[in-house]
């Protein structure tokens, strides 16, 4: 099932998508996608209802992130070796583990906007998951007892944020709209294999990354139990899970975005996002 | 004033402390000391209730921490000179972020639990920053206007999670009980000067951190707007401001927290807190 958030910033409504493509409200059924409404037994209540009984949603509508009060957003760095290798670093011997603001997350297609004092605006196309029940200290076979579902990530970052003063990551990876999620919270039975999916971003129509999850260092499993062994992970909780080769700091020259700028996301079964980046 | 949130974990409702320190219950008042409960204008409205009139709550009452609905809960490092130089580093020229997970927030005097693997449990004694504003690239001047309160904050720390695998500081800082906040959230006109405030932590009833805000290298006011640069600060969000010297791994040789250990805490006028360590 794929599950999505629409309506007006701040006012998003939970639905899904019917077999048709159609997007259909869920508001009868529950609040909101957070929380208790993440679990195993809450998803698969919602995917039992027939869809013709939801109204529709109107077409056109926005959608948000497919998922509502996040409180841990980790973010995994390093984690393609080919990606480690463009940015000057290498591969790290176990997961690196930085976290992202959790109100940078927005819609998959709300603009991305450039913060004040920015230079160094950059992209990242990554497989985020979604957890939808609490992980501590949770061994990798369990892992998958603990994920709602995967959604595409864009981890916009700023690199002299992140990078050249001082401090950790965080400071380059959470001003407002560095976290769009979405378009749909995708369940596991519906992606035949997470870590063989293709990803894609374009730039201006320009193909700049293109990479698959098979090639991540470490799996989705291993992530979920490394991430509990020192955070406990609540529902509605997010690990985004690193970017394949082609940001545009491992570019020759160094690229990075302006205003008007137009990125094109994709990772295969999660659907597609479409920003415009502006000036805050 | 000093608010309290008071009873069962995860149950924890709002209230204050009258002149004679009794605990007063604002439930018939507000729902939770979150969101826009914490705005001046909110605040300044329950100040002016009459203590008398707020049923008292049982002594005995558990406190949790006074402050609900935190997404981000940033903390400065090496923001106290001898604290840098104890730890072997020295005083970087900006402040240096980092963030805790949000759910490591328990209760002034709830136990702070060990858990599996650690091996370097380590104290920080902190004067912490509960915002009460949205604080989005604001100027130091201005800063106060965004605060809601102060609080005392025990920034727990495992320090081979932080420091020695690979990765960002988060690792080490993020456990469940490893953020306890309280007892009061203080308003800042009961503080004459937040930047010349004692503080002492104890262990087992010897003294082990004895330091002053007096000495702290980014003050209040320059936090807020420094982290509001890179990160939109929201109702709720705690920055806590770093610890002066003092801590375990400071001392020679290595002092690290065992099941039983007793930590009593103070920051002058912001209570006191009292945890055992207990395992997990």
């Amino acid at each position: 099932m794929k599950f999505i958030r629409h309506g007006a910033v701040g006012a998003e409504k939970p639905g899904l998508v019917d077999a048709a493509g159609r997007h259909r409200d869920l508001s009868a059924h529950i609040d909101d996608l957070s929380g208790a409404a993440l679990s195993k037994a809450s998803l698969a209540k919602l995917a039992a209802i027939d869809p013709e009984s939801l109204p529709l949603v109107a077409e056109g509508t926005r959608l948000g992130a497919p998922v509502a009060g996040t409180r841990n957003f980790i973010a995994v760095g390093m984690n393609y070796a080919d990606h480690a290798a463009e940015t000057g670093g290498t591969v790290p011997p176990e997961p690196l583990l930085f976290s992202k603001a959790p109100n940078c997350i927005v819609g998959p297609n709300d603009d991305i906007l450039i913060p004040p004092g920015a230079t160094k605006l950059d992209w990242e196309v990554e497989l985020a998951i979604v957890i939808g029940e609490t992980a501590w200290q949770v061994e990798e076979a369990g892992a998958f007892d603990h994920i709602a579902g995967f959604v595409l990530c864009n981890d916009v970052s700023e690199r002299a944020f992140q990078m050249e003063g001082t401090g950790q990551w965080l400071k380059g990876k959470s001003a407002p709209t560095f976290g769009p999620l979405g378009p749909w919270l995708v369940t596991p039975d519906e992606i035949t294999d997470v870590q063989k999916l293709a990803m894609e971003l374009d730039l201006n129509g320009a193909p700049r990354q293109r990479g698959n999850t098979a090639t991540m260092v470490f799996g989705v499993r291993t992530l979920v139990s490394y991430v509990s062994r020192f955070i406990k992970l609540d529902p509605g909780d997010v690990i985004t899970t690193g970017t394949p080769p082609g940001v545009g700091m491992g570019r020759k020259p160094p690229e990075f975005l302006k205003a008007g700028d137009m990125l094109r996301l994709t990772v295969e079964g999660l659907g597609e996002q479409h920003q415009k980046v502006a000036l805050y």
